[in-house]
């Protein structure tokens, strides 16, 4: 209980726009700086000052005078001027000095990278570190943690070796090596990231005061969130709730199976807790759940890039049939329906296709289906009043090239108000295509699978948080 | 009763020896032809002669005298020597008449790539080329298909823009689109064919046929099928459950729900069936199912590189605890078993890791586990008793990049008889581990739950094929 009332104090005392300091912070000191970018503190330093940040970067070293050509200050209190954020990269005994430093420059937020801490069982060093930042009013993201990255001011204080790109994700891992993987992967897809934020151990900062900052965060567009465990699942439940309502939030939860929490325990020390009562607790909040990291980066994208369907009825549209069948049976595996098109609205999609093609739904445009084809059959599918959203197919047959069919989509999907996602199968010949989707803001996935997860995603934050009573057309 | 009486004749007077006119031909003529490589014709001319086929090619067509710099033949009557097959892509009415020649010059085998038959209602027709056929000992493959490849002679007679790469497993599709997309993404993973069929109207030769001869096939280590509908189910599921003896069979039914279904109706005029008929009918007869084209191609990938698991323990070591986590989390909803390593094995595995690694299972190597650890952890799970698959996991965090990692995977595992797949989450950073590990003939996919599903089919393979009783260790 003295422990649940510290929290709720400090709570009190530091309202979310401390996290400004963190993920905004007009000037920067790195602790522990080094010309070795090999080396953490070397990775960092050379992400920090390879961006366009507009603040101000100290590199602190007591033991050099240059590091990658700039001035290096011995430690942070020779530092002229005003001080929001202090990265920490020293051993992990040294931190508390540094945070002791840290507090005499008035400094408003700390990320400690430094790792020795609760995950080793170093709970003692970890309860000393926080009680100087409660203390002196510094938030504190970590220890054991990978940074943040903040697009919008061109700012990497992470020592990731991808770059991220500018988007309207944000995205918040308890594993760092998670942060690694998505950071990579999603820059050969070309997925870009709002915020960027790897907790470590929560000494202080948790996925609830994240939230709240992301909430009114006007760059960030759709929330993912990696969680092991959750320490104070009512105050999540909250912040969650409050969030969600503004933005949709979309959440992978790992250690769910008695395997995956065991693992999770060993991992983060996380209690997984019963995976019915995870899953409820997320529904009521508001939040869309995934189960594998590939739907969580997937389901961001489509959360990010379309709007919230008013209904479950998917139109389909496809130059292959095979891979329509396909979509058609995951849409309904997931509880979506492909309705039967009304006669009239057959008859309009049969008026701009060849006669052997299948007005059914899925719309089989067969194979020498083009950009005329798509943008028909998208509009008529769109305006239709019969579907809640689209989902487009393509594959390469030799015939058609991917570029007009989705240039064919993308102008479809700027007359409407409905969510369409796109499904392009291959590789070298469907990437023109996926370029050309992605910078129209279309989500693309590979297989279809993938593609009704997406649209089920969609439609799961439609039933959440309806705009208006699913069901009822406009 | 009189077209069954007919087809089980015509399977007495033709055994599967036939296909090897189709699969293994020693004089191929084209009928249709074209220098036009944006047509059909023009397009297998050019696929046909660009690879280094060692038997004869002939092109006929009455209008022109030279293709691709090569002789044109008027029609097959004048092509001098023997004939083993002949493909087909003069407009549907023509069909006919090339069949009747080609029986005058006593050709084996067809291929129809031709449309216009029963798929747009003209049965008719289909069936005046089927009696022909029939009556002068032709076996068809077609009409309305994409063709054939067998990479072993170096032969593709589709019109496939993306080229086969050789390898070792058969894929046969119904779907001619679904070829298209699977040989484009298949080439831009590195991933090869035996031989690649596409099966189109099916007027002769259907699924049983080409199970039947891949049965034999030394190149072909696991058979891949895309399904919408099986005209004869008895002769399939026989002719599935005899192949299955001696490879492995993956399949994809498409069409499995009331929405897929209803596609697959008019997409291949195929009636789906009950799912739980149809899938009790794959499974008795060997076939490992899965629900996804992205699944059937990761499937095959790891039956035809990897052995039969004896039991359902599966060892996971990764250098990312997330991802140990949630591919634990898949495997155990997936119904495979995460076992708790014993004491004596946890305690050989600390002696090579770290202190603050974890040796449970998953064994969590930490983020700096590079060749040695990997090697050395691998080998120890492989050689314990304790489990009977292995899935390494390896995202770069920076400091180890990822051809060490791979290169320890793939030493470890050829000392064992025991299936090793890989998880490598990212994009560039891991490209270089994916080489070595693929070059290595080490399945590696990109995501928890896509290296789960492939750990399940080698595990579902296990049980309806066991080399000795699940469980039971060696």
């Amino acid at each position: 209980m003295m422990v649940m009332t510290a929290r709720i104090v400090s709570w009190m005392v530091m309202s979310s726009d401390d996290l400004r300091y963190l993920l905004e912070p007009r000037s920067v000191a790195i602790v522990g700086a080094s010309s070795d970018i090999r080396k953490v503190g070397g990775a960092i330093s050379r992400n920090a000052l390879s961006g366009s940040f507009k603040g101000r970067i100290y590199l602190v070293n007591p033991r050099r005078r240059t590091i990658l050509g700039r001035r290096v200050y011995p430690d942070l209190t020779s530092i002229p001027g005003d001080l929001d954020l202090v990265e920490i990269v020293v051993p992990a005994e040294a931190v508390p000095d540094v945070m002791v430093q840290a507090a005499e420059k008035d400094v408003k937020a700390a990320i400690i990278v430094s790792a020795g801490f609760a995950e080793v069982g170093n709970v003692e060093l970890q309860d000393k570190v926080r009680s100087i930042a409660r203390s002196r009013g510094i938030r504190v993201l970590g220890p054991n943690c990978f940074g943040v990255i903040n697009t919008m001011i061109d700012l990497d204080l992470t020592f990731s070796f991808t770059r991220a790109l500018k988007g309207n994700i944000a995205f918040i891992s308890q594993s760092g090596a998670m942060c690694c993987g998505t950071l990579d992967y999603a820059y050969s897809q070309g997925i870009g990231f709002s915020k960027f934020v790897n907790l470590g151990n929560k000494c202080d900062i948790d996925e609830a005061d994240i939230l709240e900052y992301l909430e009114s965060d006007t760059q960030t567009r759709a929330i993912a969130l990696y969680l092991e465990g959750v320490k104070d699942g009512r105050r999540f439940m909250e912040a969650a709730e409050e969030a969600s309502k503004h933005k949709p939030i979309i959440a992978m939860k790992a250690g769910l199976t008695e395997a995956g929490a065991r693992a999770a325990l060993s991992h983060t020390a996380s209690l997984a807790g019963r995976r019915e009562i995870i899953e409820a607790a997320l529904r009521q909040s508001g939040v869309v759940k995934v189960e594998d990291v590939e739907d969580l980066i997937g389901g961001a994208v489509a959360l990010a890039g379309q709007p919230t369907p008013r209904g479950v009825r998917v139109g389909i549209a496809t130059n292959a049939g095979g891979l329509g069948v396909t979509v058609a049976d995951w849409c309904q595996s997931l509880g979506l329906e492909v309705p039967v098109l009304s006669e009239e609205v057959r008859r309009r999609i049969g008026g701009v296709l060849p006669r052997f093609a299948s007005s059914g739904n899925p719309v089989d445009m067969t194979g020498d289906a083009g950009y005329a084809q798509y943008k028909a059959v998208s509009q008529i599918l769109l305006e239709c009043g019969e579907v809640d959203l689209l989902i487009a197919v393509f594959t390469s047959q030799g015939l058609v090239t991917s570029d007009g069919p989705a240039h064919g989509i993308v102008e479809a999907a700027s007359n409407t108000r409905k969510p369409v996602i796109a499904l392009l199968m291959g590789g070298r010949s469907v990437e023109q295509g996926r370029r050309i989707l992605a910078q129209g803001g279309i989500p693309v996935y590979g297989f279809p699978e993938k593609a009704a997860r997406a649209a089920s995603v969609l439609v799961q934050r439609g039933i959440l948080r309806p705009q208006r009573p699913l069901g009822v057309e406009s």
